[in-house]
């Protein structure tokens, strides 16, 4: 871990696009960026050092699960996440907001925080934004998000209204908390990266005026970076975009921007074009496990008949390990017989696609011609459509 | 593949034990050698580029498996196994004569063969020294077994006689037939691989004259190796030591000596000082998907809550990817989570032991060192036994 502080500059912009360079004390992220999910510390299904073959420069873990398994006072003591897994580049945790909102009938919301029950073994826990702060800051990720109130979609103007002003107050006590905890002045707190960054995170539904508002006063809270909240939750996608459109110019142009859970490589382009820097999903993991993977002309479920005699590569286009040797024929025999081998090697192959899409949008940004890629990105998709099944589902 | 021969030769011994080269349709194996177990056309939680990468030269694969999933038609059809999977070097395929045998009461053996209902569907198959020869060739595997039958321990003479005797009948017909094929007088065989070998099986049980008559006839059939096989099925470890002892010398010197399903790191020692060439075992790989990795310094159960906190490596003296950038903690973490790259680390780190001692073993000959080799091995390894445990079992 070097001394570099946090920081983002935007290198180049066309349209609300933009790509840069976020910097953290674990090294630099090339933006627009996707990060892997690693849940409990690991991607599932991917080696470190397949991560960083195919490019991945930061990861996103959990606060929720690493906290109840290993502990953070454990990896703490081990020096931190980064450490403690062994991947020395940046690392995004999640402040368990969404996991515990996930919780449902287990978990009960009040103002101070929210109790639950462990999903493991249904012991008693309270997560606080004071709490979900300390956590984070003994696994030392580079980026802590705040605790925040999460709503099931569909919910009425009123219930997201306090939801959202909960989470405003939320925002405030886990900033004030941040600082203190970069004074060290929280006691029996190990803070184990002094240059951990934090992010606010924007809610309020899929009410416009909600989300002006509370990226307005969580800007004033003045955070490192900030992310939109509570989407990817079953809202249309047309309204997921609206929201997007409509927040990101009410946060700071010289700080990154964060679409939390979010989505499909189509959601991707687009929220990139309407401003987004930073993207975390499990769908590339989640769905190569159940044999849907992702190519430049739609998704294909491996485990279709269809594919039982194809020597062809899972994507002629994609340049990954998977595509270079295998073929679909085998890749399908993988699943169909159950090896762990089908789950690794899909793996391999959706992140790369993911990864390598974020690339090609960099790319087309900083030459001026993101518009157009855009274009033929959505037309290469919809001719080949219709062999194309929907995904199965968004956030972690 | 090449136009290469199959052919062996001995570079150096010392006592009983030897190393050298074998050269086969898809390249060389130096001896002893170490073949990783893919059952079903992929060595479960390793993908090839991470076997290549740790010095796996050749591969054992699975005739009934592939026979039922996805079928050695479909397999010819995309020419042979090793384009079928992306797998280049040598393959060697087993019969099925030890996966029928395992069908237990859903399975009849004649003179004809075996009669069997699949362990996936119950459907009625008939397998033969005829077929076995004829599907391998289908797969065109660089090493094909000759189709044998395999007693349970204990048996009485009386019952292990008559079933070797059958073995040698059986190998005989699988001869013919192999020379058929090779002259391309099998209709509706499509034979992908020209220069297969064809490898003996070596009976007897546990009974040293049935073993020297098995291996005398084996021999006189002339095959292009001999295997010892029904061993490591469940007869004191000492016994099996006992029989290859007295197995080997009735082997041609000149051909290579294939011990089938063994063992343990220390069995492959005295294996080899006993004039062994070749090993299958399905241990380094099943045992890692339970938890129980070798070291240098004998067995450990990664779940074992001693490693919680533990930021050593695996193995201190092992350089493989696991163990030069993950810790004992991290790795049990990720076995009790149960997240799926506990199977591939452990994989990893279990196969590059095996080949690494196989390796050592090499060396150690070619210098004229392997008696204090094994010794040391050995005593590195009782030093430490206190805390190792006993390997789960042996043969798939």
């Amino acid at each position: 871990m070097s001394d570099q502080a946090f920081s983002f500059r935007v290198t180049h912009t066309e349209g609300g696009a933009r790509c840069g360079v976020m910097t953290t004390p674990h090294g630099p992220v090339s933006t627009p960026a996707f990060m892997p999910v690693g849940t409990q510390g690991a991607v599932k299904g991917a080696a470190h050092r397949d991560l960083e073959s195919i490019g991945a420069e930061i990861l996103l873990s959990n606060t929720y699960h690493l906290y109840l398994r290993p502990g953070d006072d454990l990896i703490a003591r081990r020096g931190g996440l980064h450490r403690f897994i062994g991947w020395n580049k940046p690392i995004l945790t999640d402040s368990g907001g969404y996991q515990v909102f996930s919780l449902a009938e287990r978990r009960k919301i009040s103002e101070e925080g929210a109790h639950f029950q462990s999903h493991l073994d249904g012991s008693s826990h309270l997560l606080t934004p004071e709490k979900a702060a300390d956590i984070q800051a003994q696994l030392g990720s580079d980026i802590a998000m705040v605790f925040d109130e999460c709503l099931a979609h569909p919910a009425t103007l009123e219930a997201t209204e306090a939801s959202t002003l909960r989470t405003l107050r939320w925002a405030d006590r886990a900033r004030t908390r941040m600082m203190q905890l970069r004074d060290s002045h929280v006691d029996g707190v190990v803070v184990t990266n002094k240059g951990q960054a934090q992010f606010g995170i924007v809610q309020g539904g899929v009410f416009p005026s909600l989300r002006e508002r509370s990226a307005c006063e969580t800007v004033r809270l003045g955070f490192e970076g900030y992310a939109i909240g509570g989407l990817s939750v079953g809202e249309p996608v047309d309204v997921m975009y609206e929201i997007v459109a409509r927040t990101t110019p009410a946060l700071p142009a010289d700080q990154p921007r964060y679409l939390m859970g979010t989505g499909t490589p189509e959601d991707l382009v687009e929220a990139v074009a309407r401003g987004i820097d930073l993207f975390d999903c499990v769908l590339p993991t989640r769905n190569a496990r159940n044999g849907q993977l992702f190519t430049s002309e739609g998704r294909l479920n491996i485990k279709n008949v269809r594919y039982a005699e194809d020597d062809g590569p899972v994507d002629p286009l994609c340049t990954c390990y998977t595509c270079r040797t295998h073929s679909r024929a085998y890749l399908r025999h993988l699943y169909a017989v159950n090896e762990i081998n089908a789950a690794t090697l899909n793996t391999l192959h959706n992140l790369s696609f993911y990864l390598d899409t974020l690339s090609r949008i960099r790319e087309a940004i900083e030459f001026g011609r993101f518009e157009s890629f855009r274009l033929a990105f959505h037309q290469r998709l919809s001719r080949q459509s219709g062999g194309s099944e929907p995904p199965e589902c968004a956030r972690s």
